[in-house]
């Protein structure tokens, strides 16, 4: 006889995957709702045609004691719980909208603390032209934060990045540096020092990131297809792009942008952070020679192109090293339910 | 010197004001989400004007141990979830389309537990026509499941139903009837005893509601502006309607519909479930008279003219008694931080 199965033995992914498989099985095509969907669960963000323009929506969700960085303030603590969901929304090259927040709070909690979220909250929905149109609030024993965000894409684009649009030979870019989220938090946990402006700029990195909404669009326009923003780490969300399109991918290591302040403060660690901290917020995407270099001389922000997509094994993500040989690599990212 | 302010203490409805006038300084004209945004907080849903129809969004979150009920199955916990958002889009007279369900969940809950929620939530959705498209599960000390749902007016339908539209002289109206969720939580609870009939009759009221899609949609049709679904109580959402439309009501407590059966299984106590139990997910609806004799021509389920909107001080709402006096109230619904 098997015994019961608890959750956190069969872990985030699979558990995400048996629930997309009841939800597959529901699936109605008499509904015009399932007419006009276009990405399901398991992108960054649900599509759907709308009118006109494809329509956007996602979620996420913080737990106090589980996603809250201690050392944050309240005022950070609303600013990402938005940031997250407008990532989500940058990634498919879409433009957030209208947003709900969902606070489940203990009576005890402070509501100084509270107006402090909202107010983080209000100024990234400020800087990324968000209105905040409603919610929820009530009583539970740990805040929990949801925040739903809906976005649209420029009218005219007619499918929005995903993440199963990889083809082998595309190339494989990210935007920005990556890994200093992560050394923030390592910074913040594990009490580090470091000069003044390095300290500020980690800290801002986990704390304060900023979403690539307008790097987001310009890759739509000039024709990128897969795209996923990088909230798990580089190999765990490159990972993602592999499975949903069916292809491998090759990493050179020493092409990960790293940025100096990183690379000065944590030398020997710098590079693991890069390739499987997570919570960058960058843009990881792919294209073809062509394409890529449209994208490169737009781009305001740097671009780094760190390998290529191939027909190797759905999924797999190969690192290849300065000298040519591949790096055994078993990091690969957050489980909710396992780390 | 003041001492410092808890959640509790100030109230939930008084922190969603709070929060809610933070987002109204936040407000940005320049931008076309703010400029084609028609409802913000504090109605039963957002909406705002769409390529073409209009579009609406709303969010409810329950948590373990303050909303489950002990007796629910989770497939009953997975259906209701779903179905207290679909009212709120029934509240507006709009289609629910598509549900995004976040879960924070403890690791040691058993994966058919939470197939099973799925599997209440599938047939929620398969009923009403919605897609599940995305989520998000993720860890947490006690489950809380917050669901997202999406939806349109029909097309050619240029403003939907609101709390704040509400006239003196129109009549007050519900469909259904009242008080039968209270009553089923009251029997769960206290394990009252009835006939078979009537023990199934209040279970489902509680644990397997129906929302009036098709009713909302036909009120929307007969030109009635102003309803509410029924969540918090009658009395605690009439004043909802009253206090956003700046009047008063004044309600006849022996015109409350109140089903025989429960009327039968709890003679003594029906009444002041009807009056403030929650949890019916009936409309609750203002209308002239003659708009309010089309609905009822049109309506295929009960609807009872219960009283009338008055000019009498905003949000008051005044109970009359068979004789024609007033009765004192003093109850008002759920507070989620003070009951």
């Amino acid at each position: 006889m098997r015994g019961v199965l608890k959750v956190s033995e069969l872990g985030e992914f699979n558990l995400i995957e048996l629930l997309a498989d009841i939800v597959a099985r529901s699936r109605n095509n008499a509904e015009s709702s399932w007419q006009q969907l276009l990405l399901g669960i398991g992108d960054d963000t649900a599509a759907w045609q709308g009118d006109q323009s494809i329509q956007l929506l996602t979620t996420d969700t913080l737990v106090q004691g589980v996603h809250f960085t201690p050392q944050a303030t309240w005022e950070e603590l609303g600013w990402k719980a938005l940031a997250v969901n407008v990532s989500d929304i940058a990634a498919m090259g879409g433009l957030p909208r209208y947003t709900l927040v969902s606070l489940a709070l203990p009576g005890d909690i402070e509501v100084e603390s509270i107006s402090a979220l909202y107010q983080g909250m209000v100024e990234m929905a400020h800087q990324c032209g968000v209105a905040i149109v409603g919610g929820d609030v009530i009583s539970a024993p740990v805040v929990v934060i949801t925040v739903t965000l809906q976005g649209a894409l420029p009218s005219g684009s007619k499918i929005p990045l995903s993440r199963s649009a990889a083809s082998p030979g595309d190339q494989v870019a990210v935007t920005g540096h990556l890994g200093n989220s992560a050394a923030g938090l390592k910074m913040l946990q594990e009490s580090l020092e470091f000069d003044a402006e390095t300290a500020s700029f980690l800290r801002k990195a986990h704390l304060h990131p900023q979403p690539r909404v307008r790097e987001g669009q310009l890759l739509l326009q000039q024709g990128v297809k897969a795209a996923i923003d990088i909230s798990d780490g580089l190999i765990a969300d490159l990972r993602q792009i592999c499975k949903a399109s069916r292809v491998g991918a090759r990493i050179r290591v020493d092409a990960v942008p790293i940025h100096p302040l990183l690379q000065a403060a944590l030398p020997g660690g710098c590079l693991g952070l890069a390739l499987s901290g997570g919570e960058d917020y960058e843009l990881l995407f792919t294209a073809s020679e062509e394409v890529m270099d449209k994208v490169k001389r737009a781009m305001s922000c740097p671009v780094g192109v760190i390998g290529n997509i191939t027909a190797e094994g759905p999924g797999t993500v190969i690192l290849i090293g300065e000298k040519g040989s591949t790096i055994p690599w078993d990091k690969g990212g957050w489980d909710h339910f396992r780390e």
